[in-house]
């Protein structure tokens, strides 16, 4: 395994070796993946997730589906219906189906399925290059933000607070909300990032406190409920968080629960920073709250909860039997509580003009 | 056990009995005190938490420290070290104190110590029975405000969201912010509470969803994340919650997460209530952000969390290893944020002259 990538091809195989985001932190292991349903079941069971990486891991979904279409009566049928389960497996992250119609388009340029599998291998890893690139780009623009704040504070260490995973796990290097941090840290910047736990699913505690500690970067890990706290009490310096969906306007859906630390934020001065790969932003919606389709997840993510009890996972009720609960996974953060997004061609205001002064190209 | 109410004293005994709120709403048990000692354990492990009922088996506490105080060398000596380690015992919630100083009040009307003791248990009864009628007063006076929301939504269910438990288990009966939704429910007034499940502990999970199950009230379970996504979607037409302890300007002390919920429900335009029982105002203070002391609590509350597993209690680790958590339990909700009070004299801005202007004869 090749844990420096979240994803990655096997040498000369049909195969896609992907780390198994459900068993971090306890236990670091992989998922090979070798066809279109594996990749539907790792994305729906969030065995990958994160916006970018759901998007590569769906283009090599594309690729598994015109392999397996070379054997059926109705290839093309066939096709068709995998890029369909693969385009439902998650309703929120635009990069998913950007990554998808980007495939389509590609493999509609040949009728021959060897040669569709051949176009799709190689636009799929062309998505890997571009979002490991686009991160990295994240990070370089991001840096001068972090080094800002140090020298204001006299050479003291800059206080980050996180929400979710928007780390190198949730993408394929990098991350985007952590890459400005890992640059920093290469240059001997003082860090100190504060992990919100990101219930339900806990990525803060189970990923981004993971990947914090293998690059070596002091963090904390706090529940959701404490940053509002720190930051009443001056103990944060920026929040940088991730999104999964972006309006033209600016409006940005991203975990549940982002959407209170943006308000906290606004309350207590602290700049709140979006870091927004393009492929991420929808030109063709202008109102978050009304049109960013929020995803329900199931009610058993919150009844129930897994944890490391010394020697493997318990899955333990936290509800009373019978209630009911309710499950939505991500929120809507207005434009106007974001300081600013800090996308791959650099920092732009969180507004439709913001976007466009960089992106005039992306426009639609 | 009388599970009706939350502490009881066994009839004749030098017991208390409590229900065990650290099982639940796995297990329903009690847990019987029957020293001074007992009583400090109950409170620091939270088998007993809330404000109100901290401050009563507190002062149960030192009716067993006066009965304890009798076959001591230096019984003077002895009572005022027990009645500081009960002082000890929590640092946030105020009526604790309260509690204590009147208790140290009324036992100081006699030397004999057969006679503190006689005077300490009248007194905790005292305490015990005007909570139970604060509560009922808080209940009367907060119910017109669901009655006139009802009205307006033209007879749909009310929707409520609130945050820890302020309920019944926190108190003796009737709760604090749960008193209008059980006199409301007794109405036939049709409600649907939001209980935010309220990291670390999960007393909104554990507590509030049992006590509300019991009552029969409608209610849904949901992560802390949650709330400001659904006040942003209209689905919560009040928050309702308590407080461990209210400057004299109206800010207020609770569970960590409340200022969250206080800034969304702003940002939304939803009301934001506290129900405060008068025993909860700090008189003494202003700033609350500045002269309220936050409980920090065990690190392990964060890493760790306990469940049942079909057949028993297990406790699992939710971060990696040698990560550090941070676990501030309370934080401040400034007045600006807060709609009213809900007291057991009436409603009133949070305010210094609201609160003056019901409690002119508390005010010191």
């Amino acid at each position: 395994m090749r844990t420096n990538r979240s994803l990655w091809v096997e040498e000369g195989q049909r195969c896609v070796g992907v780390i198994d985001q459900r068993q971090l932190p306890h236990m670091v292991g992989s998922l090979s993946l070798t066809s279109s349903d594996d990749v539907v079941f790792a994305i729906q069971d969030m065995a990958v997730r994160g916006a970018p990486l759901i998007g590569a891991t769906a283009a090599f979904g594309v690729w598994f589906a015109c392999l397996e279409a070379e054997t059926q009566a109705d290839p093309e049928g066939y096709l068709a219906a995998a890029i369909q389960r693969l385009r439902q497996s998650r309703p929120t992250a635009v990069n998913l189906f950007w990554a998808l119609d980007r495939m389509e388009r590609v493999v509609s340029g040949t009728r021959v399925f060897r040669g569709k599998a051949e176009l799709a291998r190689a636009e799929a890893d062309r998505i890997v290059e571009e979002d490991v690139a686009v991160c990295e780009a994240i990070g370089r623009h991001g840096l001068p933000l972090l080094e800002d704040i140090h020298r204001r504070k006299g050479g003291e260490p800059v206080q980050i607070l996180t929400h979710c995973n928007a780390g190198r796990l949730g993408c394929i290097a990098w991350g985007t909300a952590t890459a400005p941090l890992y640059r920093a840290a290469q240059q001997g910047l003082p860090l100190h990032v504060w992990v919100d736990e990101t219930r339900p699913r806990n990525q803060g505690f189970g990923l981004t406190a993971w990947e914090l500690g293998q690059a070596g970067i002091p963090h904390t890990v706090i529940v959701d409920n404490a940053g509002g706290h720190l930051m009443q009490e001056g103990r944060v310096d920026l929040v940088l968080v991730g999104t999964d969906r972006t309006t033209r306007t600016g409006d940005a859906a991203n975990k549940i629960g982002t959407y209170l630390k943006a308000l906290a934020a606004k309350d207590n001065g602290v700049p709140f920073y979006v870091a927004l790969p393009s492929a991420t932003i929808d030109w063709k919606i202008r109102d978050g709250l009304r049109e960013i389709p929020i995803e329900t997840r199931n009610e058993a993510e919150v009844h129930f909860i897994s944890g490391w009890d010394g020697s493997g996972f318990q899955r333990v009720r936290l509800t009373p039997e019978g209630c009911a609960a309710a499950n939505p996974a991500f929120d809507v953060t207005p434009s106007r509580l974001i300081s600013a997004f800090i996308t791959e061609r650099g920092i732009c205001p969180a507004t439709e003009n913001g976007l466009l002064g960089l992106f005039p190209d992306f426009a639609t």
